[in-house]
């Protein structure tokens, strides 16, 4: 299955993605469905036309959004800025803002306060039971699926800090999707080509495989401090290619677009635009 | 106002902090009072006797949780593990998980997995509107109240990995409360002591004055990143006086007791215990 958040006229609503159509399931969000486990009866529902609605985040407000870094040794390797980071054996994790969650093919925010913006192409794991110290080879008991997702981060605000996590989390920088594809229709995770592109160009090309820390080893290390829950995302590492490992670096520019590829999985293509810096205050 | 949640029998129920009792505001969450900037009608509602009631966190689902490390300067001083992170003028954030989220009086665990469990007073700020790329000048518009907090670390995970994340948010390790005291009740928050004991014995003591990145700077700081919601949490640094500052280190060990206590805004005591270490997986 290939689930869906979708809207057309600002109603939101869950749904099974099937070829260009989307299956209505009505107004019980995704993750209610994850953590239920259950499989909808399709019969009889109303079909939609893919191109005649917007896709949304598939969770669009997940619990937690969690990243790891340097997980592609290519990657690491082009990474000379966090050379501090590189200790063998340990996970490197960080958060990225719940607000920074975003669609499929909603614009991505170039910072007011910074020039420095990269795209990191990265596949994405969704939370669908919650777990609390759950061993690897159990870790995909819990794991509903799978979609694209880019980290997008802002190499100076992360920079500023070891820790890391204001330049991960400005709003817009968690996009994922189109769907989340579940684990009986995937398949095995280990080894999915992933790419990413820059207005057509292919900068980014890898595989699950290079993982340093692969999937389950991710979930067995996080459910070992913390629970992990249905709606709960995790970017698991991206390969070589990002824009800050050239020089000079390949910073991305509004107008840019930025596409992920994940055989299996499907692409996701997001345009930078400027920020307009403007402060809200209220609902 | 002294805004609590607070239940009986497991039921959930949003109220008000009177002396010794509780008048009982029902069902609507307290972050959804705070969002409206509601000041609730208290005449002819039911009040309850405080010792008659457990009190949760005054937000129980908080959408982030926020801490800002080595925010005091003496505290920065005597973390000679953390010396890299001790650059000038660089605030320093991570992100406790949302599950760590813990009630005044809930036991915290002593993790399976570690015996470095340490102790961290600080001043919790609960988010009452949404804000982003609020000046300082304007911080405290977006700011409900304040209240006590503990910010457990878990230093040898913490250290493992210079993002911090995985030692700072251990599930129960955010404990805060008892309520959330508005600011027309606090008046000012730049000289509020704050002082954190360990079985009755001072450790640490400090006042608000003494922050590097003072209140209104952090909220400013954040919201040129991202969005600040209603019912986001954020710790704003401990005093020196932590367990780790000790040679010999004293770390915490099953049976203590750490206590907070803040002047105008309360006191918070919650008791370690051992951690059972068992799998849990789905609902």
């Amino acid at each position: 299955m290939r689930w869906v958040t979708w809207t057309a006229d600002g109603d939101v609503r869950a749904g099974l993605l099937e070829g260009e159509e989307i299956v209505d399931l009505g107004h019980r969000p995704v993750v209610d469905w994850l953590a239920a486990g259950a499989a909808p009866d399709t019969m009889g529902r109303a079909r939609v036309p893919l191109g005649d609605v917007k896709l949304l985040a598939p969770v669009p407000e997940p619990g937690k959004i969690l990243g790891i870094g340097l997980n592609y040794a290519a990657h690491a390797a082009e990474s000379t800025s966090f050379a501090s980071l590189a200790g063998e054996g340990v996970q490197k994790w960080f958060n990225k803002q719940v607000t920074a969650a975003n669609g499929p093919d909603d614009p991505v925010i170039l910072p007011a306060v910074s020039d420095q913006l990269d795209y990191e192409a990265e596949l994405v794991v969704v939370i669908g039971r919650e777990g609390r110290h759950v061993p690897a080879e159990r870790a995909l008991e819990i794991v509903a699926g799978v979609a694209c997702g880019s980290d997008y981060s802002v190499r100076d605000w992360q920079k500023a800090s070891p820790t890391m996590i204001m330049g991960k989390g400005f709003d817009t920088h968690a996009p994922f999707g189109p769907a989340i594809v579940t684990l009986d229709e995937m398949g095995s995770l280990d080894a999915l080509a992933l790419r990413g592109y820059v207005n057509g160009e292919l900068r980014q090309e890898g595989h699950t495989g290079q993982m340093i820390h692969a999937i389950p080893d991710q979930i067995a290390h996080l459910t070992a401090a913390f629970t992990l829950r249905p709606g709960d995302v995790i970017f698991t590492g991206t390969p070589a290619g990002v824009g800050a490992g050239f020089d000079p670096p390949k910073y991305l520019a509004p107008g840019d677009r930025f596409r992920v590829e994940i055989d299996g999985v499907g692409a996701m293509e997001n345009e930078i635009v400027a920020e307009t810096r403007r402060t809200r205050i209220g609902p």
